[in-house]
């Protein structure tokens, strides 16, 4: 059951260097090195263009309209940190903006992964501070209800555990588990260098029909060139 | 009820001073020292990015598909003033686009605020023509239906008179009735003081629990730290 | 009945210098010239700011999740081609990435309008090339079902039969039907010559009211103005 | 501007006998004679098959995930009212369920309108109280923040002020203004009159392309007839 | 290119007993029956639980907030048609009510399929004059622009050409092209007879897993079972 | 990490009478029960009105398209069962008909719950096997990628545990771990007795304010009475 009302102070995270490594790698690779899991939903998008981010995740639940909990959440960010929050009900007010942003960097925070909205864009985007949301909103919210901080939380579809590895960029925002990052860093990192050689062979003219051999399983699922 | 096909030609406009100093504080103050009211839905999002305008308000109320009423409010514009089209129906079709454009920055207008779509977006960000929108669209539109200008019109949720302070940036639209403006702006220009102080504090590392007082509230409303 | 699992090879391609001259038009005044018919719906929208792309459709009809045809369309490009995928159900997945770019632009591609998702979208705007799509996303697809080439495809609500001209650009992609290609030139030729002068005049500050000798009809709609 | 934190007491309701009557017509009928103006977006609906309901507008302005005000609000309801209420963000938490049912109807409400969700639907379907909403949703709110009482409110993007008859039915929801509630009867009575003599005639095969004279206009605007 | 201001008066009906005899299967097995394609967007939904219709195509192409054309498509109708109305741009206002709904039964048609609003919904039940809509609407329509009649529309995502035979029930609507409705209906008949006696196996407790051999395929893809 | 291509069979189910009794007291009690937790996204709806369902969950996860897995989870329902199935990506295809409906009811399955689409509506009415669904679609699905059965899911935006208890009605779904199902049953059911006192009193014209002593608190916030 959900916990609320709780801030767990002590997280297990992922290796920091794991995760700057994965960062480097980009949300595709990493979610196929995953077996295409771990994807937020596609309206999670970043608020700047060309936005890139990673860390090991401080989660928080936050309550329909109240950001209280962010504040709450500034205190337990460490260098590296991301912060992802859920949020117990759709809203998309602007749960965050130029003066939590101020805190989080000044804690150290790599960024925000946010299920609601957020406001002050363009100071954002000039204090480069990176934010993915499911909306912009000038709407403010209040301090009234609990929610947690460092709970597992569903962000826009994923469930994220605090200290996990969390990769943003402008193909969305992706999921590691803590316990597996050094895995899915390997598969990462072999699927990269064998798309570089793929991407020679197709730029020189080569068809992936023929590079992955697909023409005899396509002729096999019955496949019919007419001329 | 609302009136239609009538043209309102003397409003009263708010003062201009106020207006364009309520646009330099941008909209999430503006709509915090209103009570954290006066909010257009944040569907309503700027066709450019960083774009900021603020004026008095000449409103349109346009007929799905149809944006005959908006050469009709081009006669009613004077310079300081920012255009807002409510439409009766929901509809993202092109009502505006570089003609109209051209016409109403030559009226003196500042912008467009309009809760349907536009087009020509490329020639209206080289014009510097500021706009507002729920789509943008191609879809042309017919002029067949009477609808009205300057009466009061709803626009993306929002409540708009004609003559009302527009303030519209990158985190949304906010209006503020012309009659509340100079109390507005006092209240904003002073949270607009009080927030660059704040800045200054959680940059250095404050915590906003400390510069908030809220570790008592937060305990009293049953906040537990688990280690 | 849609045909599953059928290339057709020989298609009747629009002559690519009409192509080019109505992309030279846009999208808003073709759409105009072809009595405001063969827009795609308003949420096919481009990755890319001021993205713009012309050509004769190689159409693809997609599985959910599944972009194993988009390889066998790759055979089928043709330079001055844009490839324009349906879908046989609403379906945001990553189809569309930097491989198969690398492959389409090796082919002469000039873009591709998706109804679906594409990824790796910072690299596809490194080596411009041009996509519409209907959402982002980092989600891979599988090779397991056949759909077809050149076959007529709904995309975004517009049917595109193979060979056909697309028109795309900020503000949507049109359809104009190869056989229609050199009437529609024409008259969205003339149009633009028209425009050029009414700009002129709007600039000016005569109003379109007055242009476009609106206020007789407009009195006998009833419009009433009150002082 | 919009206040926040006040209950209006003493209300202008429109008369109760025309509210009545206006129910008794339905809300096409009605819209219609206004000019086709009134109507709430069509996102608004009953959550039972086949309700109906009429009544002068007790309002509420919420806040999200917070039903506070609905309490306050049934203080205020008299017998022939119908309770309208506006959140102030786009929240679909369940604010009301069978408890503030029984106090509502207790008070001799007709029904509710509300710009957000309910639970308990099973129940109110017992109890024959008609609700129109955007969501059903067991989610509970708070008690935390105020919003206000017979203030004027925009509901699902139509102005409803306290004293307005509402009239709700299978077709959604529209807004009479009480000092139009006469007039708008008159109109709307005559109409409903009219409207049951072209349905004998239309369903003795007359064409309504007759019965409306339409051919000649058609015909003028281009309409072309092939064999 | 899309033909605006006509009505085709002769067109090629498929055969009446074919349209009757597929309906008799419903759209699941008709639209399985054509490999899986043919079927409208889910957002098409009867606006009466347990509605059923079938008939041959009459087609409308309206204009937003436009409902002329639906006067003119009356008069077109033959018995057993049913009229699918395409819009050219989304709009969800109410196009048909209860007059329309008298004339298009007095003249034999089946029903209505429309890719925007419809109101009288109460009526219309009563009429039992079966309705597939994007929307519950009483927001009235003009009569200002023209659309076409009998021309190929786009109706929620499918293709539809007069004649063609349209199924359509609590599922959803499947069209079959006239040309190959005589096929789809043997396939679907030999599909109905096998679920016949698949039911039957299933209800006794036997497995799709060994009813249709699955097993060894999903050996194959490599899934395990951990006790 | 999400584990594809794997079915748990040995899952610890929670007792069957708590989810029973739970199941009685329905979504917004056990909801409320549970601090606001636990509860799906509001888009997940029955298909028939009034359906009621709980059960101990069998987790499935789809992918796009894709029903395999449903077939594969079939072996694993026990009498008492509820099936929950989570979807890779957001899709409305119909996964699920009457042929898996009789073979899950032959195992004994209460009621499914699906993040996707389900068909053959009328026939699972007929039935009386309670669905909840995300959409209708009468659109089939494929058998080609293997998902996971009795894996924990996130469906609708809530984690389902297999074995966790799941209470579904008309308003909603809900999640009751399977560890605190006990001490939810016992905090539900004070909640039930509770608020059967309180109907009664608010039926005699009590006030909430007063009932709940809400007009100090309000006082305080500042909520003030104009007469």
């Amino acid at each position: 059951m959900v916990e609320l009302g709780v801030v767990y102070r002590n997280i297990q995270r992922a290796d920091g260097d794991v995760a700057a490594k994965l960062g480097g790698l980009g949300t595709a690779t990493v979610h196929e090195a995953m077996g295409r899991t771990g994807l937020m939903k596609p309206y999670m998008r970043p608020i700047q263009v060309g936005a890139q981010a990673c860390g090991t995740a401080v989660t928080v639940l936050l309550q329909p309209g109240d950001n209280w909990m962010l504040h709450v959440a500034a205190e337990q960010i460490q260098p590296g940190d991301i912060v992802i929050a859920g949020v117990t009900t759709d809203c998309t007010d602007g749960y965050f903006g130029d003066l939590l942003a101020t805190s989080f960097q000044a804690r150290g925070a790599r960024g925000l992964v946010i299920d609601g909205g957020v406001r002050d864009v363009r100071v954002l985007a000039e204090m480069k501070f990176p934010v993915w949301s499911k909306a912009i909103s000038a709407k403010g919210t209040v301090k009234a209800t609990l929610g947690s901080v460092n709970i597992p939380v569903i962000c826009a579809g994923a469930l994220v555990n605090p200290g996990d590895v969390v990769v943003a960029d402008d193909d969305g925002v992706v999921v590691v588990p803590a316990a597996s990052a050094p895995a899915v860093l390997e598969r990462a990192t072999a699927r990269e260098v064998n798309e570089a050689g793929k991407r020679a062979k197709l730029a020189s003219g080569v068809l992936g029909l023929d590079m992955y051999n697909m023409r005899e399983p396509l002729r096999q699922a019955g496949l019919r060139y007419i001329d």
